[in-house]
């Protein structure tokens, strides 16, 4: 569910009622919540409750089940940024993540705060990415980004060489064997999203990608050989590409696949800013490199609009679709 | 009309024909590349000719006269990233901005070539923008990018605070007194462009615009206070906001104006990627801070597909637009 004082609970309940494909959902999180959303939006509530004392069976029958923890005592009204908050996501999350050990197919996690989880005694995970990271034994991953076309916008792949650290450490943190990683990571995503040939773009890091080392020499010292690396492995793979002209060679529509399938972006901004100025609404992020599939919205709790049955599920609903899909 | 291998000819000659606004329109260049643009598109040649040497008289009437250095003695064909090319490309923009200061209104640039530039003797400039700052005496100056919406698409401004510089370079140029004259010089350029009360956003630096100082100090240490000098001077500016996702809320529709009338970028591709993702064929750059009007379509000379027809007039359309706008 996420924070229990964010739009988790409202975007999970639009998302489920427009979910077309059959699944057991079992979600972990607090009743009232979700019932106040589904009040505020005329939707009637589909999910029988159990309380976390007892055991999960999978039925493997589509099903929506809440693992309640205000049957063990929690209750709201719950506080943005409060240590109760965090205590109750981060354990949701740590049971979402038992439940993916003991068998669930995929994991969907709600946006969380991560100032709650340091009031709760959690500071050490910047995020969910670095708790599955850990959880699943994982050092070779990624955040991947998926946003699907719609009727009438063209939709997006993207995949970060680095993520949540200052923009002039991105040089000191990117390596040869990093790019190689990311690029690897983005062709095996793409195959288990039924595309047998991915076509991958990479950006350069500087303005023009260096042009020719006057802009700067990481384009030439530390992606080219990566990108050469792959492409003599087989990945059709070009690059480094100027960052401002590449994006708009990967937009794919519903009857149009793009020249390229997914763009390698080498820091935070420079991928997602593309990603969200075309898809803030529909924008799906992915943890690659895992042994466990885990999707996530891509947004966060949007305390300020919490309770007001204005958060738009798109992003909830097309991470459970892509859960659903890998 | 930039340099004459590229697709500059073709650009103007295509654009020509679909401007509205009645112009006097002087174009520095060479007949032939114009020629065969006209004869692959199947436009009849609207523009008279005269020599370099003959003295050019401001009619203020709607005319197309070509200043034609072919009745000069040059003659193709030309070469791409050649000595010939950047001689004359650089010639024709220094006329042009000599036009400007004996009393026409505008310049309008087409796109060149550095390295013909270079192989001509004039690596001191990488561009125009650099050049135009030199000869007006500009040391206050940005470069301003516009997309005007369609019927179909929204439009967005967007202006930089550093540009032509290696990406791990970008802290270094940064500071407030710089923050605050890119702040300045886009609110002037909006109130110029019919806007009287614009809205400014500042992007981050850093992720998530450094997260409180977890993911950077720049955020605080410099943007931060340029926004609050410029606010408490009567600017409407917000900022530093996430970078990835302020864009998404400065799209402006014909029929809707966006909360942000610009955005303002802190480097190169922070500005341009969501630019050239969203309006890749209709986006102009406008040198700002001169004391003249210089604008210029958003793209390089194509060496590539020049001389085939191919070229889309979209951005130069707009950049005369725009000049005659301004």
């Amino acid at each position: 569910m996420g924070d229990p004082a964010g739009i988790g609970a409202e975007v999970i309940v639009k998302a489920l009622q427009l979910l077309k494909t059959p699944a057991e959902v079992i979600t972990f999180g607090a009743h009232s919540p979700m019932l106040a959303a589904a009040s505020a939006a005329g939707i009637t509530p589909t999910w029988t409750r159990q309380a976390p004392s007892e055991p999960i069976t999978f039925t493997r029958q589509p099903r929506c089940l809440l693992i309640d923890d205000e049957l063990a005592g929690a209750h709201g009204p719950y506080a943005p940024d409060s240590q109760l908050g965090g205590q109750l996501s981060f354990g949701w999350v740590m049971r979402t993540i038992e439940c993916v050990k003991a068998g669930a197919h995929a994991a969907v996690t709600g946006p969380i705060s991560k100032l709650a989880w340091s009031l709760a005694g959690q500071a050490q995970f910047p995020g969910h990415t670095e708790l599955f990271a850990q959880e699943f034994g994982s050092e070779r991953y990624a955040m991947f980004f998926h946003a699907p076309p719609t009727d009438t916008a063209p939709g997006m792949n993207v995949i970060l060489a680095t993520v949540h650290i200052p923009l002039m450490h991105v040089a000191r943190h990117l390596s040869v064997s990093r790019v190689i990683d990311t690029i690897e990571l983005a062709n095996e995503t793409l195959k288990k999203l039924g595309i047998p040939d991915p076509s991958i773009a990479v950006c350069g890091l500087n303005p023009h990608a260096g042009e020719g080392g006057l802009l700067g020499v990481e384009d030439q010292t530390v992606i080219e050989p990566a990108v050469k690396h792959c492409a003599h492995n087989g990945i059709r793979v070009t690059g480094p590409h100027p960052a401002d002209t590449i994006f708009s060679q990967a937009l794919t529509t519903q009857q149009h696949r793009a020249k390229y399938d997914v763009v390698v972006a080498m820091y935070h901004d420079q991928g997602l800013i593309a990603l969200k100025t075309l898809a803030w609404d529909r924008a799906v992020n992915v943890t690659v490199g895992l042994r466990a599939t885990r999707t996530s919205p891509d947004h966060g709790t949007a305390f300020n609009i919490a309770g007001q049955n204005r958060a738009n599920p798109g992003s909830m609903l097309a991470a459970l679709n892509l859960a659903l899909q890998l």
